[in-house]
């Protein structure tokens, strides 16, 4: 694996206390997901609140975390203050006693539950104001350090995908192929899977989160296989569905067409094109090749340090893509006792359209046999 | 491995239901947890609304899971109706109409986000009541199917970690041994890691979650290895500490402790004992060795659905075991630059005390040479 570029969190907080500031009239926020505590200063750990303000950056954490922050918490607006909480009792306390400062105080009310919520403004003298999405919204623009990454992740997917081919063949359990792909990807290079790998064959294959169970592929099966990697904790994203020997014209059809779709949604991406329009040509096309109503879910979404995260591509999402985000685009037709069929790719939208991220050849998706027609 | 036995929902729904009157006062329950909804209705997937009341229970699901909820969605109450959401404004919908006809309608607070709070009590005319844990609760007493599928996941961790053992030497990178021990675990019949495998040699030991590296066994290391097996939705967890080669008194008289701490708290666990003194006997005599302030966590944790899951074995957790629970001891000691030690064994609370679930060895852990005294 080539070494990766320096990830740096530079200008993230700044930019991060003008929007507090501008939209919710505080200059506090409480950071509680994992995942934009490290986007913010860089911390790799699960466990931790954050409190981020324009002139001092304070992580509260637990013992098992305090040597981690200490190392790997940075920001360029100023020196992050560590400090270690001996008990839940405790970090509640120590976060009181830095809000006791403040009037008001912003989070993001995705990331805070109910009985979490009511906890803290009982403990807290400053009012909670809900600061929705804003970190979220910021993640959706990669850096070249966080697309090297993903792009890293997904050369290890299309490596171990290549490795596995070989063994699609009747008499193989789902089971096998999951196994193989997740400890080849991490003899590519990845730190591990991006999530629960998904190998579904024949019938299987109609449920398009299916886990792999050690039914075995049978000639004339579609095999979806949707297979990501995980590289310093950014993820990929990428699914092909094979056939196997010879398969029915109507299984035959419906991958034609979720291929024809997927195309057609690849060659829609480019910055300012609303997300939505994405989506609708794809489930346009196949609702006029007559499987609209097995077209069962979003176009496509984000990823990032989440394998699902902004902006989402489906119909109810009209913003408009920006250079910079990565997305899938993913189509799929799903019918009960036949199988499914799902193609996808992860995409950087660039300023002249978009570059493909996964690699896996899909023009020879027809193993051992061609397609019947 | 051992043909597992059927998971039965019986029972479940009822219990909860009774529940549900009598503390709460109100006849209908939202369960939006994956976890909750499993133990309840035996549903795998990840998305998904159950509705239960005494006389109906309606899961509302999307297109993605749709089949497998007419498969797998059992009650012994009553017939579950699956109902089909189009997008989440449908989910929104549907849910809403089912609820129009009561007055008020209890959720779980820890499963709710203050975001969906705000959007669910908009769209209900009914009112949303907190009724804090009560599926959660239930989940604490594991059916003998339960324990089972618990038993064979440490199994399958005993058996991948019997097999790394001989890897444990001079020049090893982290990384591979984490990567051996998660492929030999499914090879031994789990469905995947449990967990992150931590593997920590050396000082990264000090880092109790330690994310396993390219960083390679020194001789006169100590080795962390937390390793766990997931078994149809079961999780196992167990932490082994190896001292490789001629180790400084410092860290053999650490592990000594550790391990002596460790069967005091084991030697603690029955029925009607407190969970706080479950801790308290490990932290006490850590303490009593000087090593107080490292032992930076709490001493364990219940373990079915979820890898953490009540009842806590903590200081502050003042209820008594019960028969059925699952739950680990695994007291630890950290210190920077060192290295840390941590032991974990994974228990069943019987009528008569306790049963290890964790069968790896703890009398050969040092590797290679006998510890230096």
């Amino acid at each position: 694996m080539p070494r990766l570029p320096t990830l740096r969190v530079t200008g993230r907080a700044e930019k991060l206390c003008r929007q507090l500031n501008e939209k919710f009239l505080t200059d506090t926020l409480l950071v509680f997901s994992p995942e934009n505590v490290r986007w913010l200063i860089g911390f790799t750990g699960s466990a931790g609140t954050l409190v981020v303000r324009s002139h001092e950056m304070i992580f509260v954490t637990d013992g098992r975390y305090t040597e981690q922050a200490h190392i790997q918490a940075k920001s360029s607006a100023v020196e992050i203050d560590v400090r270690e909480a001996r008990s839940s009792a405790d970090h509640l306390e120590v976060l009181a006693k830095i809000l006791s400062s403040g009037s008001s105080c912003g989070f993001d009310p995705s990331e805070v539950t109910v009985e979490k919520f009511e906890i803290y403004q009982q403990a807290f003298a400053t009012k909670l104001v809900p600061a929705p999405g804003l970190v979220k919204q910021l993640r959706r623009i990669k850096s070249d350090a966080e697309i090297a990454r993903i792009e890293s992740a997904a050369a290890a997917a299309d490596r171990a995908l290549a490795d596995v081919e070989s063994m699609l063949t009747d008499g193989v359990a789902e089971r096998d192929i999951r196994d193989e792909l997740e400890y080849l990807m991490r003899r590519h290079g990845a730190d591990g899977p991006s999530y629960e790998t998904i190998v579904a064959t024949g019938p299987n294959g109609a449920r398009p989160h299916h886990r792999p169970t050690s039914d075995r592929i049978v000639d004339g099966h579609s095999v979806v296989i949707d297979v990501g990697a995980l590289v310093d904790g950014y993820h990929s994203d990428m699914t092909r569905t094979y056939l196997i020997g010879e398969v029915n014209s109507e299984l035959a059809d419906i991958h034609q067409t979720v291929c024809e779709a997927q195309q057609l949604g690849l060659a829609k991406i480019a910055p300012g094109v609303l997300c939505s329009d994405v989506d609708q040509v794809c489930r346009q096309y196949i609702t006029e090749c007559g499987y609209g109503p097995e077209f069962v879910h979003g176009t496509g979404h984000g990823v990032g340090l989440q394998i699902h995260e902004l902006p989402w591509i489906r119909k109810d999402f009209n913003e408009p893509l920006q250079v910079g985000e990565v997305v899938t685009v993913e189509p799929g037709v799903y019918r009960g006792g036949l199988g499914g069929v799902r193609i996808e790719d992860l995409v950087l939208v660039t300023p002249t359209g978009y570059r493909i991220l996964t690699q896996s050849q899909k023009d020879h998706l027809c193993l051992q046999s061609p397609r019947t027609t």
